[in-house]
């Protein structure tokens, strides 16, 4: 965590822009697997790590816009407690240290809440994404679920993207630290990949590391032969000798900061003939986009470069036709590429999308598309300093998309059918990496990790000789 | 999963003893961590999964007691889905392997449920243990959610249990394919430590063993040098020669079922005497109690049995004195054995936890007891053959514990305080295994895995020789 003076300053700022009323911030609660006492890892909401820096279930953080003073609500452990987690610092001890020096029982929330509301005083909160925050919310302000779930503070959340859009020099270093250890993951699955393992062997290997590390995952391992798939958390195939792996994945470290990296690399000690070529598409793409990153650039107009850059690559090798520009134009592009090209990362791996896309990655005059493919993209406004974004272009060929489209003869013009069938098993490709926006262009975050086709299967052959 | 007759046959032995009315079982959701869409890992819920075997979220299914129908409920994936998650199996495809002809959209649940209530017919459900199913259940009847949080079916949760609590001979065999896994994991840890390494290195070496089989967790896992902390995840200390290190863990695998075991072992190749001495004792308490499993004996008796052999032998030790049975009647032992001997295990780690403890570990004429050491014990009833549990004795040095009741003088005919004093940083050990209960005696689930001083110290030796 950062010094007092970091969150203090937070917190008034956020007080100032906010205006008048309370600011109730929800800490999150145990998350229970399949029986109450059963929990997930706890992972602390980043709002409330962000202004109050303490990550332990079950608090709330009330900020009074009016008066200035800041109290985090919850309750100590007993000694019945301690028994089966040992001594643990308590809550007042831990609120001191970002600067809150009032602490009060859990019970007395509702109290303040209560008197607020009826003494016409607004009550700001964030959207919760947990249904256990929509329920205290409404037993706290007396208001029914459906208006605690559409209840939300624009002024707030306006307020939480104002500072938590731009990344601090602090920040940056943990940003950092994350991809760092996002890029031993990544480095790890390229060296211990074999021919016959499971999916699920490589996937516990790229875990290992980040748990190893003391970390955490910032997202489920997508770890697959079948990259095409977009989300795919399945790692029940066995892959072979001319098959890709595509691995997504980031750590989380103890700060709360998350990486999130993608690399593709061939099973074998070479990518195939047909691999290697829509690879180096995807990597023109991917160093297009990020040629562009600079200030005062909407991402929207990078996303689209990098879609015209993809589409001249697969102009060449057949599988498109045309003009490049206007297959772009027209959307024909989206049977390889049908999602972004990238979003905001920090606290979360998708940073701050609890707060609403349309306000993180969009803008008030740039509303965001809805457009197949463009829809996905989430993070369409003007780049400033200090952003901390990824860039992740690729192709992806889906059997099920071609059938659809080649049934509704949609894009014939762009679209090569007759030669894409013969792609239909060919899987996905990848590539991203994470860059923090400076004042001329941008920063690549940790340490490299292998991108070209040579550096990648120079890596795959030393490891398949060891 | 099993045949499809296995899950008619319990469907239709629950709606008989339920009787009539509806059952309702609520399949689980995904989980959000930091935001709606950034996903812990799938747990379905194991009371859908026993009777419906379908692992997706968002299910719901209906079993009507009097018209004999079972409909699953849920929302087939669209095209978009699909992109992002692959072609999946349909709903239907999946209910039918359990034997459900029946399935509709997640819309129509409400309308069957009011009209249910209409009718005057009864609604049964478990009690939730997560907020989203509290909410839904309130949506659909039309009940306060104070009302849902206190209206769980009693008749529902016995019958339930009266199925689950005794295991078929094929879900032993899912059993012992969990345990094995488990086995796997704990002799991984002993045998990849080494003196400075940080706990948090073994516990994600455990961990890969879990997930490199397509396992998972079937609880968070607990590795520490502190084993006196009963439910210890910190894993930020280093390991050094002199220290000990308590993991328990435990495996769930693609079935559903889990493993929970825990073993002590010296960071160095061997024990300390005084590590020794209390590790006999635990040991010789933990094989007292095996010996004692059977059908028809009281797990409560069998726990006093293990405290008595536990304080016998801390009496000859010194830390202990006076007579041991009157030792354990008076409490005077939960100064180092805070909690039970064991619970129930199966689909959950605690298995049907969330159907109550008063249910499923005690019975209409055995309540479980609220003094301290007792009050945790999980299971208390006799046992049957069938029943499979856990056997998990153990010491735990607590110093706020022995700081507390040595100002307070408790027990003080029994505790050496003095000779307790120069113990306060031993830290903690205990031994667990999982059994069957057979119709003479208990069979040991999976591999065994070192447990006897020699053993243990045999594969210390060995790899810290690597």
């Amino acid at each position: 965590m950062f010094s007092k003076d970091t969150y203090l300053q937070r917190r008034n700022r956020l007080k100032k822009e906010v205006g008048n009323g309370l600011i109730v911030l929800l800490g999150n609660e145990e998350s229970s697997m399949n029986f109450k006492d059963n929990w997930y890892h706890f992972r602390q909401d980043s709002t409330f790590l962000y202004f109050c820096a303490v990550s332990l279930p079950s608090l709330t953080a009330i900020l009074d816009c009016d008066s200035g003073v800041d109290c985090i609500y919850g309750d100590e452990l007993t000694i019945d407690d301690i028994i089966w987690t040992g001594p643990q610092p308590t809550i007042a001890s831990l609120a001191e240290k970002s600067g809150i020096t009032q602490t009060a029982p859990t019970s007395q929330v509702e109290k303040q809440i209560k008197k607020a509301i009826s003494d016409g005083r607004s009550v700001h909160f964030i959207p919760p994404y947990r249904e256990e925050h929509v329920t205290k919310l409404s037993a706290w302000t007396g208001k029914p679920l459906s208006e605690i779930r559409s209840g939300e503070s624009v002024t707030l959340i306006k307020a939480i993207i104002a500072q938590r859009n731009i990344k601090t020099s602090e920040e940056i270093v943990e940003l950092h630290k994350a991809v760092d250890l996002t890029a031993a993951m990544h480095l790890s699955a390229m060296q211990y990949t074999k021919p016959g393992m499971k999916e699920a062997e490589i996937a516990a290997k790229v875990n290992q590391v980040a748990l190893a590390a003391d970390g955490q995952l910032s997202f489920p391992i997508i770890l697959t032969k079948d990259g095409q798939t977009l989300h795919n958390h399945y790692h029940g195939n066995i892959v072979q000798a001319g098959d890709m792996i595509l691995c997504d994945a980031g750590a989380e470290i103890h700060s709360g900061y998350a990486g999130d990296m993608t690399r593709t690399f061939p099973v074998s000690a070479q990518f195939t003939e047909t691999q290697r070529e829509l690879y180096q598409i995807v990597l023109n793409a991917h160093e297009t986009a990020i040629a562009a990153l600079k200030p005062g650039v909407q991402y929207k107009d990078i996303h689209l470069k990098a879609c015209t850059k993809l589409t001249e690559g697969l102009i060449e090798v057949g599988l498109m036709k045309g003009n490049a520009e206007e297959a772009v134009t027209a959307g024909a592009h989206t049977m390889f590429f049908q999602c972004g090209l990238g979003h905001l990362l920090g606290m979360d791996v998708h940073d701050m999308e609890n707060l609403g896309e349309q306000y993180i990655g969009y803008s008030d005059t740039l509303k965001k598309s809805t457009e197949f493919g463009l829809k996905s993209l989430r993070l369409g406004k003007e780049l400033e300093a200090g952003f901390v974004i990824t860039v992740e272009p690729g192709i992806y060929i889906i059997p099920e998309l071609i059938d659809r489209w080649k049934a509704e003869k949609k894009h014939e013009d762009f679209l090569n059918y007759s030669k894409l069938e013969s792609y239909k098993s060919f899987g996905g490709i990848r590539i991203e990496e994470d860059f923090v926006i400076t004042q001329n262009g941008a920063d690549l975050l940790g340490t490299p990790v292998a991108k070209t086709v040579a550096d990648v299967e120079t890596i795959r052959k030393q490891s398949l000789e060891q």
